[in-house]
């Protein structure tokens, strides 16, 4: 095979793994579906390869998840205490930020080696050997083209969570990291998973409750446009009122962001009387991140929050109104 | 290059064009992504290929499919007195079922000859040159393969055109359709067109509006569960005296469909207070062809709908229950 930055980095990658006698997989707290899949996939592949190799992780598995081989293998450890001894080799997966593993850190610390495999764009990078892709749709992607032709056949278990780690990253392949490469390697899963892709589109996306609806029912009815904004208010107390789980109002900001008549989608969530959470959205191109830092919060360009205690949810809207309207021409709207 | 069945149709498919001086394109009403996708791909291919070349249709393209290239050349005609002559050839596109095509009929029998190219598993056919394939996830999928290596290159309009086929008739590649040959021929698309897939997304998906946050918030918060049933009531003469689009309504079953705790789901139209549409879908795998045929309805086995003259909103309601009640063991939940 022709020598690449490519390949040399799948070189040292497996150089290390043949190095270790033990391997720890670890990923980012509260994990999603590229989380779980790179992980899970790099297990039952590393299981194949015939190396002893665990999961450590803070959190179990999604819910929405479990149906994946191996999700018991997510079983929740405190810090370096829950390992009887350190391992040879962590591989930190789908997260280079030392934040983004939480008190799993120390695990990391007690490593011989280090490998961390990723498509964010951190700052500040957990140290050891880098493969970092940017471009990669998911961190599942690097995965696929790190360890594919190096067992005789991908085990069907790893080739469905490879799978699952693209297509929840992408939104089913809508996202802006969605290219030609996450296709073809979709494609490929699929013969080598022989994957059922309308089941696992249920399982992923296909997720609506009878609680979900009517909580979703209660906040669309009164979603608010003025200048660039899309809002929507959650007041847990009416929910729990209600009976309601709360937790179904998560994905609330993510259909407000469809809404391409704004720029900006914003959920506010009255915690308490004078305790608003703020989640933010960029619908187009402009950063959120700003407005939220503005407002003692942080995030990413397209997605990002902040807590305020000591402020009114109107107190709250006016402040992140006033940020958001820096920005750009208005477009009014009743 | 091997004969095989599918080698065969491609040839006579192209010989069939060869032989034409002028070519119309006919789909269905009420023209879909795949309708509208198809049509407009082949549309450029054979302008390229050095053909005169015509869409003859009864609608124009919905708005939001109004970015493709070529979208105003769906110029609505009346039937065959619009054309100046009747085409050599006629090509119907995601369509066979004589109806789906309406009073076009005229024009198809008019054309000295007819190719069907289509997905869908019809009963009656429009008598033709028939290139059928039950298996592809979009006639724009068949149109890609009948139509790669044919010019030097795929024209950037026609690959997003059968991009957005694909796309849009996979449900963003989560629907029983969509196999690893999506997934290669989306991946193909991509980088015949250089195509902006999260933009396409973007028109083909991200369609919220506030009037559709509204009326959706109207009906979710009133949505009910009873046995294996889902369902939600939209009242159109409620929604206009709000000032809101009914159309914006429509979409409102795909979401009670993905709702995985029951088998059915439904939405009742109150049109008149005696005069009710009834859209049914089914969640899993219980066809909902004959509860509507009992409600004096029809469809597919899947998707189905009836409107029902003299009961009232309750009435359909118990008579829907009772005809779902049949089928399966109840699973009752209040």
């Amino acid at each position: 095979m022709r020598e690449t930055p490519f390949t040399r980095l799948r070189s040292g990658f497996w150089s290390r793994i043949d190095a270790a006698e033990s391997i720890a997989l670890v990923s980012h707290i509260d994990p999603d579906g590229d989380a779980v899949g790179s992980t899970l996939a790099l297990y039952h592949i590393l299981r194949a390869y015939g190396k002893d190799v665990n999961v450590v992780t803070r959190h179990a598995v999604p819910k929405f998840l479990r149906f994946l081989p191996g999700a018991e293998k997510f079983t929740p450890v405190r810090a370096a205490s829950g390992i009887p001894r350190p391992p040879d080799l962590v591989i930190v997966l789908d997260c280079s930020d030392p934040v983004r593993v939480g008190d799993l850190v120390a695990v990391i610390e007690a490593a011989r080696d280090v490998i961390v495999v990723d498509h964010h764009r951190d700052e500040e990078r957990i140290p050891g050997f880098h493969v970092i892709d940017e471009t990669a749709s998911a961190t599942a992607e690097i995965l696929f083209d790190l360890c594919s032709g190096k067992l005789s056949r991908m085990p069907e278990s790893a080739a469905l969570a490879l799978y699952v780690g693209i297509s929840t990253d992408t939104g089913s392949f809508r996202y802006g990291n969605t290219s030609a490469r996450s296709f073809r390697i979709a494609s490929e899963l699929i013969k080598a998973g022989r994957l059922d892709v309308p089941l696992i589109g249920k399982y992923c996306f296909a997720r609506e409750t009878l609680s979900r609806l009517r909580i979703r029912g209660e906040i669309y009815r009164k979603v608010v446009i003025e200048d660039n904004l899309i809002y929507g208010v959650i007041r847990p107390a009416e929910l729990e009122k209600r009976g309601w789980d709360i937790q179904e109002a998560e994905g609330v900001i993510d259909d407000l962001a469809l809404c391409p008549e704004v720029e900006y989608a914003a959920v506010l969530w009255e915690l308490a009387p004078d305790y608003i959470r703020v989640q933010l959205r960029s619908v187009h191109d402009e950063s959120v991140l700003e407005p939220a830092r503005a407002l003692g919060g942080g995030g990413h360009r397209k997605a990002s929050g902040a807590r305020i205690r000591g402020a009114s949810l109107e107190e709250v809207l006016e402040r992140l109104k006033r940020e958001l309207r820096g920005v750009r021409p208005q477009r009014v709207r009743a």
